[in-house]
């Protein structure tokens, strides 16, 4: 655990420079706007410990599948987020001097992300080898007005005596990504070209033999340069190389003038424009930019934050630590994804980081879709279920890579188009309750929305087509006279390969129960018949058989303690609390694997995620049991796991244990309790942070076609408030620890359910 | 399945060239004498489809380990069988042009492999793109006199006309590992130098930083000229490259007169030769060869051979094809292993490929070791204890690499030097039943030789460290009130990580009880009590926690079938038979990972492994019905199935099907059954081959210190017989359909049981 970030509430400091820390800051102060981004890198060349990271939305390459050992069924390839051209670099000479922070001695240094404004500042003095000192200061933001841009102000202060500055802007596309399988260079060049004071970088991706599609990026650059506020005139000597371009500009510097760079970026992808129009689209992107200015841009930017914030802040009252983390949370999630384009979806790192690859976990509808829901248009969340619609074909591929027919579908573990990339067997074949998940955000989504419209023109399909897979891989046990499901690996990844998974088993007999009673719902609608014809639907063999199954599940279950069972022989465990392996934790670190497997620790909740998702189906008796049995042996070492007990221990009546679960969750990245936010952020489970609070905290839920709060006040805030959406109309809610008020901002007045008291606001 | 090997009692004959083959003649005849060996490959340069390969006993190249997913407790390396110096390469050109049979028109091939002398012989006629017509013929071996050489009788004729003919003897380190991971190659040169006629290479395997040993081979040749059966001279002009050294001798060679260059070649390991000497150790061991000429070396070659087939012939009366089938087994094992150096081991491919690396995998203990006790002498049998015994200590480093501690003892699933080499978490850490091979061999041997002394000296220490290991990898399950073994994957690796794997809590608890036994049996002795000093054993609690085990663990089992299960819930898969799905086979190619293991099929053997290993603990009854639980659900895609089937079934009077299962082992390789003869052969289940008939047919066992046969002949056969040591006492075994007779050859007089009389031979 780290702890050198300032506690601030709307923004993240670093004061003074941690250049052993330095890949940790980048991560938490990466830029994005849904559709560009890229880690707090420094704009000019830095020799330390760094992980330099552009990435453009939707834009990856498929790498070959690397195991040690192949096992039938394994994807060719693994799509990797690709790092993209670099196009905030700005070289600095001073003198003869390169300007590099590794360099030199730092007498000033003050790092500030800005989230309120969503913009990344920075002012340094140092003092270089020649002895010369340099003031700088940079602010950075990608533009949530204009999302294909992004603007930079860089300026140069020689306190002490005059020098000639050579600044060199540049794009830099020879950029490789860390985790490269046989480290190759993921991008070739197709064109590039420079004007005065301009330059652009076609690149596309290099071929593969997956049929993956190929993208192209065009990106772009201008720049201006002002001295103590004044535009002045220069020369730009234009540099190029490989898939590099720069303009060079050598200026005699007075002493204590601010020498200022305007540089504008742009990154275009063929996920959008025409290939054939890339460049010129590019410069004309530039042109519209550049005539705007550097302040009209930063204003625009600046306000479609403050919309965003008026939408989805959180205030907390009387904890900076708790305030800053939630806000942190909130802002990172904003950046990764807009819900624009239901192409996209939200990566594990977002803009921050390639590790992992692929951009869509079942994260995205077990965490972010209730996230979205809460705080953007219901088309936010749509389009994020309408990917998976788009994908259903693949889906039933891959069912059929492993076996399944008769339009069964899986969706895959990770994607990027919709085609599996994992590869390890215990995940990529096992994992299957994701294919649960993505049919409860169906549901998730039309009870939040009300849109039943979606079920017939999209989600029946999607139902169907995961129900039939359920259908295919439960068996009937002659032994246990019920439907068995064996082999799978559930939430807790802890273990693998087991037998009656309860997680499993019951999110498979809900999708079936789900899809018969949309079925009823629809009763012999047009969209019903279309849908059954799409599919071949047939009726009675296929109703038969779930309820047959719906029937006689096997599910584990202890009479004796009241627990539903992780999976067959779970009792067979040395069953130890984690207090009695402090010494040992975190187990993923200290442990040999076949360790982890046998023992009773859970890496992320399991039975519990179940009795989150279905809460209704339980009793508080039956919860407070389970959760009392399963917390103790939870070792949270996935970022998903805190918020799920932080929401069931609200539940519960226990506010210490949620509050507990809660600062696990919110500061996880910018405490770096795992060790790794160097590799970028865990933005998925920032949506579970936010659902900690608005779920947790306040209790929110929504039961028939009315949003319910339940709220408490942890013991060490003052007081809490936030705003949410439903159904078209905006709540301002407010949680003291006298009173919960609920306020309309704008909307329709609304029912409620606030503290077991029925309103209306 | 191939058809294209000649059937013959005692050679394997490729008759006519089959280029699409040859990778799979390449492997069937490759050559080796336990220190050295190589491929079936030519001579002269071939550019069509070929594996170059050639392999000194002992030496590989720990490469680092390559996985898509790190798992805690993977090794950082895995060993390969280092593809060594070529030294059997001639190169030979007509006029100008290269000979190289994919380039020329074959009017005449035959290549046949002579087991009974150890020899490849080659001969062909061809016509050279230039119209020249050739004929040359190859012989060649690797000593089994002299074990650190070769040689290789080479010549050409021109039938037609006179030309010139370019000779290029040479030594090639270019060589690269096919598999190599980072595609590197895995050998530095050290020193080279020529003489007339003469040539040296000192090669040591690159540096790694795992502080494994590195190897150095010291290779060296000769070579003489002999034209119509006359030594003649000839000036060999010197040729020296980067890892490469070749003389290259010019003749005028009229037509229909024979040439005749005879290669001698010699390996020279640094793990038996200083390294300092190698080079004069190799020059002087060339020499001495040499002196003695290649009709010299040849005749001391075949001799030991013959010493060999006297000893562990067995011949078949009736099938010719069985009859190749038998001695090609053997064969293959006697070239691998001569049980004459305790640091080797018997590598999954010899000297015939460098699939899979490592040398060492439970294959030894489980099927080898038997073969190695009936005919060999018992210092084979017990070298190959003592290899064990010399990697204890690894073997407990490894055991608390995974968290075990006490001096548990857990051996590798495969080695070169006592480390664990293999990477797939689902064998590495799980397929723990190795252990209990070990200890099982050490009984096997002691029953076998009566040999109770080793016991003292090693055999204790060993069961010691594997009794600790499984003490602790049982745990107590307070729901079964029993100990059980969660997490591991048994012989038939079609499942994994499964609980109380049968065969898996059979073998560690036989080996708890085997070792109190051991202990019991030394009673107080100097030997016992020094070896409970060196292990600090603590009697009375490690008995005791034994005993615990030994009164309760917990066996799977069906009482209304009467069958073991093969672990927890196997009633719970979809039972079907192999015959159900014949069009799916092997399942192996043909189905996902997932759905193998998610059904009942059987890789290998697995209850039925232990009902054969402890055959003595269950009724023909229980063996029955375990068999016919099992077999229908075998699919025997493991070379090591059939062989174990076969006994079994010859044991319960099944002698169809024992002979059926005797097929697809001994003709494993010959035939291709699995496509894979290219890699190289299956030398382990060779041993599994000699098994089938002696154990299998003629129902060879030990029972108390007796010597038991109980025989059969398979229909088709007219007849068998076979020559077995036990004891000191060589006994040759006739078995016809009308007697079985047991014939004294050397030794003592021996009491046996014969179809259940006893008599004295």
């Amino acid at each position: 655990m780290k702890n050198y970030i300032t506690h601030a509430e709307w923004s993240v400091i670093e004061e003074g420079f941690h250049p052993a820390y330095n890949e940790i800051t980048e991560s938490l102060m990466s830029l994005g706007n849904g559709r560009m981004g890229q880690r707090g890198n420094f704009e000019e060349r830095y020799s330390g410990k760094s992980l330099s990271g552009n990435y453009v939305a939707g834009v990856y390459f498929p790498d070959k599948t690397r195991v040690g050992w192949w096992k039938n069924g394994y994807p060719d390839y693994f799509a990797k987020v690709l790092n993209a051209c670099n196009w905030i670099g700005i070289d600095i000479r001073i003198g003869d001097e390169m300007l590099d922070l590794a360099e030199v001695e730092v007498e000033e240094f003050r790092r500030e992300l800005n989230m309120k404004e969503g913009v990344l500042y920075r002012s340094a003095v140092v003092k270089l080898r020649s002895g010369v000192r340099v003031r700088l200061t940079a602010e950075r933001f990608n533009s949530m007005a204009d999302d294909e841009s992004g603007a930079i102000r860089y300026s140069i202060t020689l306190p002490d005596t005059d020098n000639e500055v050579k600044i060199t802007p540049y794009l830099d596309g020879t950029i490789k990504n860390r985790d490269a399988n046989y480290g190759q260079h993921f991008w070739d060049e197709v064109a590039k070209e420079t004007a005065f004071a301009e330059g652009y970088l076609v690149l596309e991706t290099i071929e593969n033999p997956y049929k993956v599609e190929r993208f192209q990026v065009a990106t772009g650059m201008a720049y201006d340069l002002y001295l103590d506020g004044e535009r002045i005139d220069f020369d730009a000597i234009p540099e190029k190389r490989e898939k590099y371009v720069a303009g060079n500009i050598t200026v005699k510097l007075p002493s204590q003038k601010e020498l200022v760079l305007v540089k504008y970026g742009v990154n275009l992808s063929s996920a959008n424009h025409e290939r054939s129009r890339l460049l010129d689209n590019a410069k004309a992107y530039i042109d519209r930019v550049r005539k705007k200015g550097y302040q009209a841009l930063k204003a625009a930017h600046v306000l479609a934050w403050a919309e965003k914030w008026e939408r989805n802040d959180i205030m907390i009252d009387g904890d900076v630590a708790a305030q800053q983390g939630i806000r942190f949370n909130i802002f990172h999630l904003e950046q990764t994804y807009t819900g624009k384009d239901a192409r996209l979806n939200i990566g594990p790192k977002g803009f921050t980081g390639e590790k992992y690859g692929g951009s869509t976990y079942w994260d995205t509808e077990a965490y972010c879709i209730p996230f979205y829901l809460a705080t953007a248009d219901a088309s936010v969340a749509r389009n994020l279920l309408v990917y998976r619609h788009r994908h259903l074909g693949k889906a039933i591929d891959n069912a059929a890579k492993l076996g399944f027919g008769y339009g069964a579908a899986l969706y895959p573990m990770v994607t990027m188009n919709g085609e599996e990339c994992h590869n390890e067997w215990e995940i990529t074949f096992e994992e299957i309750h994701r294919n649960g998940a993505i049919a409860y955000a169906i549901y998730d989504y039309v009870r939040y929305t009300g849109d039943t419209d979606y079920l017939g023109t999209h989600g029946l399909e999607v139902l169907i087509g995961i129900s039939r897979f359920w259908k295919q891989r439960f068996n009937w046990s002659e032994d246990k006279k019920a439907f068995v499901m064996l082999g799978v690996t559930g939430p807790n990844e802890y273990e693998n390969n087991v037998n009656n998974n309860w997680y499993t088993n019951y999110i498979a007999n809900w999708t079936l129960k789900y899809t018969l009673s949309v079925v009823d719902g629809l009763q012999s609608s047009d969209a019903l018949n279309e849908v059954f014809e799409k599919v071949r639907f047939n009726y009675e063999t296929e109703r038969g058989d779930w309820e047959a199954i719906l029937a006689k599940t096997h599910f584990p279950y202890d009479p004796e303690r009241g627990v539903f069972l992780q999976q067959d022989g779970f009792l067979d465990k040395d069953l130890l609390t984690v207090d009695q392996i402090a010494d040992h934790r975190p187990i993923n670190q200290n442990w040999s694997w076949d360790r982890i497997l046998r023992s009773c620790f859970i890496k992320q909740a399991d039975v519990l995620q179940g009795m989150y998702f279905f809460e209704e189906d339980f009793t508080d008796e039956q919860l407070r049991k389970n959760f009392d049995f399963y917390e103790p042996m939870t070792v949270h070492e996935s970022s998903l796991s805190p918020c799920v007990h932080a929401i069931l221990a609200a539940r519960i009546d226990r506010p210490e244990k949620a509050y507990e679960m809660y600062v696990r969750t919110s500061r996880l990245d910018l405490d770096d309790y795992n060790n790794d936010t160097e590799d970028g952020l865990h933005i998925t489970s920032m949506a579970g942070t936010w659902m900690s609070i608005v779920k947790g905290f306040a209790g929110q839920r929504v039961v028939g076609n009315r949003l319910v709060f339940k709220t408490f006040v942890p013991e060490n805030w003052n007081a809490y408030s936030f705003r949410i959406a439903f159904r078209g109309t905006l709540l301002q809610v407010k949680v003291s620890k006298e009173k919960t008020n609920v306020q309309r901002l704008s909307g329709d007045p609304l029912l409620l359910e606030v503290n077991g008291a029925t309103l209306t606001v």
